[in-house]
């Protein structure tokens, strides 16, 4: 922040100014009607949730049933995709022993600011029909949004406690628009297949809050070291996360997967690598203590690390012992992860990240994106079929002739892009977030709820015992009753 | 109660006796032994959950496949409607610093007690074959008695912290009775559309909750502010109920629609309504506050707002930024009851609303209710089809010839009906709660679970460490443990 | 352990040792690279989940729909029980002060374990295909995995606090062997029918966890009784673990059901069953406090006690009102069992059993097997029908000749074969346990996180206004700083 302060002068004088009355409802008030607008001018429902279009669709293809409507295959994994992007990302955030309200209702914030945005971005570059000029959404496009969310909300893990919410609505804004765009190169342009996002999820969510963290380094930040930190019962509240996640991960890998046997091969496989992870973890996390204790951010992170970089491969025929391997080997590199590389990070290149999602999210999606590749290369006519290639790799239209070791070339290459996108766009939006406008904390008051909320003061619990008691005190020693403010909870 | 204290005379002298060893068993058992009396009578499965009747139903409807059973459309939807029953207004309702136990528990049980008579309930109103005087219940049985039960969790909104257990089973009783009444006058006589209950939940829970707790009106409440208040990790649980309420609200509007277009339909009116009054919730409570701080209450209140008003609008083609208007509106007169109404109603209408349902249930379930007779009385054969008129509000049978003009009529006197049912009752019930044998705790007892919980008792933490300070602290000062007797959470 | 400790001489002397940190890495990866090679050498996807063969499933069986996949059928009801044993069982055990960690923690790195090990185990038992030599597995084997796991986990319930992590690694391998083993004899030999495993899952796991306890008895064990307790907090992060388990128990008992009729029926029996144990558990635990109070340890396990008792039964044609008493018994037995059971079988016969898995597990799911018994018995071809007896007893093959009295009779046998495995193999396990070698803590040192977590130090909340209140007091008492080192959360 230093040549900024020097460049922008007296912005900076004394106390940093983290009023953000007129900024954060300015930001959601006119994005707020922006949204209404664009939804008028361009989302409509798909043809299976507008009741005329769905009962002439019905006529058309000879349905029989309603149940034939994608909601039924769809709608549950849906739930849990929801799941973990609001309670599952969000709890995983309030380790922090005093930014719990933080963690969580920013989150909250993001993701239904984003999702909405989501909608529009997603829809203009995937199924924006140009006769109408509309977009038409069904189930799979709140999945998609929700999705979508959560490269924002990767990113913001890097920068927990760190920013104003108004500066998370500017990654968020900015987040979305690069997701879409770099969406519709993967999938699109070079027709990559990454149904549970390890590329454009979390290779691009977890290199995008990188870069924008290491353009707001913060040199002084051991200032607020004393809050830096967990409290017994934030750890807990973060094992609400962790589980969600870990729990609905299958959900998320099979979302969006073929019907019929793409969904539960993209469970099976994301279920035995998670497992796997967990186990890797756990030892490793042992092995690296003093008397071999474990520790909580390990277990509420790296054994997530399966899931990501099942992201691509998961639909894939990787086998159950391929995904096991894959979970197996990422426990075990994202939790040297956080034991090294993250305070490596910090002290030597000045990157500071918050919750590691290097380990988490940056390094075992770029994996999944690799792994994904080698699957893809290595499939075979014999394990698939002729017709389960076409179907897995969508070798259709005007990709009727690639082949799966071009498929492979483009998987990698679509992983490439996806941490391209990352670092270019969080480096650039870092220079954006570096405006002394946003109100963000000052160095000595990061990973502080006081600043941006009404933080209910703990002074007694019990108040009738405690007034006893401090009678008694009084009496005694003549304190005063705020000397003993202890804390609650 | 001054009045009631006069009348009924020394009942009162003195502390209020909060003894419920033998009332609160004595209702249990009576009514749980009744409930087995009625189910025996009355109950029994329905042709899509009895094995012979299944059988025979799919030989008589020539149906191939078990997957057209009702259980595969609903069940999922049902999962998430009775997570925010019990997880979702659980969990709201742990705000209060000493009163988590009771918000949850209490919440369990009335839950649990009114599912069962709604069952019956119910099933009189709506499912009673005359041919054999049984009530047949299937999955949709099971998602209308948690509907039933959600309208009694409203009421305790209003009330929590200041009534008795025993009060909350008349509470329930009379409201799950209620509730039944006043759904078949406007589902089944006026004919009204409320899939996701904004009137028949919503405004008459709402209303119901109110009426109540101002007939209970307590003049001394001061007396117990100490407790009326949350402290820092209480918010963080109350942020759990918050989220799987806000996620599952989709599935709550969805759970009894169509099958086909309407369940999907009725989800993403939900989805996109519920992520606009996110952002104007936040635009608001930003707005209120002295540098822009976020107040808790708003975010976990607020935010839901849009679901409420959704509640009956959901499944018809109010459109998508129709739904985002309408989660526009409700956010912003939602955070402004928090801020205005609801220390208006408290100080110059005597009517002491704990949860501030009237903001999130009351007003947002009425102006649902009108929502959902504007959008019903502008449909057009355009839009819908005309088949799809006919499927989505129903007009069939005697309803053949009915207008949409005329439905949107219905439905906006429905809206009047669920709200008087629910003043009126609410002031009946609440004279019945006025009978000083309830063993409701004193005005200078509220809000603490001390009265009917055993609480741990939380000396201590880390005893070890803590020994040793208090022996330094004796040695030096000669005080008594107990006054260090600080609270750990 | 007093034995033990004579025997093996100075293993003993002095202090436990309760380093781990070359023992539970050495397990974990040990058996991780295990797995990796059994799942290398068995198992596969099945034809729901392997695109070649589910295509070739498709036009062999002329199936028309994806829908049609046996994994849109149960993964809904599959993610309800993978949330019952990660979120359920895992928060139910955060009830102790200070064993939040090791209670969701440990229950996470079991089940984690224990799955894979279950798909390995439950194949060669139920899935073996004899021409290949492999293992096919699917959306059901899943489930049926989790199952697996609840039965170890059940056993933790008793041993919670007092036991190491490498213990229960074997706690889990042995327990998951044995479970395949009784599960195989009971349901493939003695064909009977337990698809919520009310004697597989519940009675299996309860007497092996009570056997276990029973062999590991601590006789010094009040030492730790300090911590042996919950706290505030402690007991609403519990709940959490109760309601999941409570909502979600529906979707146990019907995950492996029939499809068809026999879902929903499950689904409705346990609906009801639970509603009636909460009623009658608030009823006893207030009847049995001073002034009626209720009881968290009461609300948080015997209302669930309807739910393993409806294990066996909820598939069959109990009809509503059967599945009401059932739950109307077990709630006040397994409510007496906490009152009046447990702490009799901890003086008088020795057994610690830390959540009190007699009166949850252990008796409610012997009654459930016998429940299923007599209803088995009572079946008649007036309800099932002709087909239906055939389809809900599965009276095909070998079986085909069975009357439904001999099923009674064979139920009934399998519920002692559970019970027999769970206490043989539990003494036999925990013989293996009193090895010395495996870093159990001792007696003064229990339910303490402190011995294998890292604990964050929580010596201050909101520093700020602390450290001027120390200053105070050093000022005029002259006391360290440390003294005042209270908790906060």
């Amino acid at each position: 922040m230093g040549n900024c302060c020097e460049i922008l002068g007296n912005f900076f004088c004394g106390q940093k100014n983290t009023n953000i009355r007129i900024s954060l409802p300015a930001v959601c008030f006119v994005w707020q009607i922006a949204m209404v607008i664009l939804f008028g001018v361009f989302i409509r429902y798909d043809e299976e949730s507008d009741v005329r279009k769905w009962l002439e669709h019905k006529h058309s293809e000879n349905i029989t049933s309603d149940i034939e409507n994608d909601f039924y295959f769809r709608y549950p994994s849906f739930q849990d995709v929801h799941v973990m992007i609001f309670v599952g990302f969000g709890f995983l955030m309030t380790f922090l022993k005093r930014y719990s309200f933080g963690g969580v209702g920013f989150n909250f914030m993001i993701a239904s600011f984003g999702l909405q945005w989501a909608l529009l971005m997603q829809g203009w570059f995937h199924s924006l029909d140009p006769a109408t000029g509309k977009i038409y959404i069904g189930v799979e496009s709140l999945i998609n949004a929700d999705f979508c969310c959560a490269g924002s909300l990767i990113a913001y893990g890097a920068l927990l406690g760190k920013v104003s919410p108004v500066q998370m609505m500017v990654v968020t804004l900015f987040g979305i628009t690069l997701f879409a765009v770099e969406e519709f190169i993967i999938l699109t342009l070079l027709h990559c297949r990454d149904a549970g996002g390890s590329m454009v999820i979390h290779a691009f969510g977890g290199y995008y809050g990188l870069a924008i963290s290491w353009v707001l380094y913060r040199p002084n930040l051991h200032q607020s070291k004393r809050l830096n930190g967990s409290v017994y019962h934030s750890d807990v509240f973060a094992m609400i996360g962790t589980l969600f996640l870990w729990m609905f991960w299958p959900s998320f890998n099979s979302a969006i997967t073929d019907h019929g046997d793409g969904q539960p091969r993209a469970a099976i496989n994301t279920y035995i690598a998670l497992a796997s992870s967990v186990i890797t973890t756990i030892g490793i996390s042992s092995m690296s203590q003093k008397k071999g204790k474990l520790d909580m951010v390990h277990i509420q992170n790296a054994t997530l690390a399966g899931g990501v970089a099942m992201g691509t491969a998961a639909e894939f025929m990787i086998t159950p012992y391929g995904s096991l391997i894959v979970g197996f080997c990422c426990g075990i590199i994202s939790t040297f992860g956080y034991l090294f590389v993250t305070p490596f990070l910090e002290k030597y290149l000045k990157l500071q990240d918050t919750c590691g999602i290097h380990n988490l999210h940056a390094v075992p999606g770029m994996l999944g994106g690799f792994i994904g590749a080698i699957v893809a290369a290595a499939a075979t006519v014999e394990v698939y079929g002729e017709e389960g290639l076409i179907r897995v790799f969508d070798f259709e239209g005007e990709f009727a002739d690639r082949s799966v070791g071009t498929q492979g070339g483009f998987q990698a290459a679509g992983t490439c892009v996806a941490v391209a996108f990352g670092v270019v766009g969080g480096a650039a939006v870092g220079l954006i977030l570096r405006l002394p406008i946003w109100g963000d904390p000052a160095d000595d008051n990061c990973y502080d709820d006081e600043v941006y909320w009404e933080v209910p003061e703990d002074e007694e619990t019990i108040p009738p015992v405690l007034e006893y008691n401090n009678h008694m005190i009084h009496k005694h020693q003549d304190i005063s009753e705020s000397n003993f403010s202890v804390e609650q909870s």
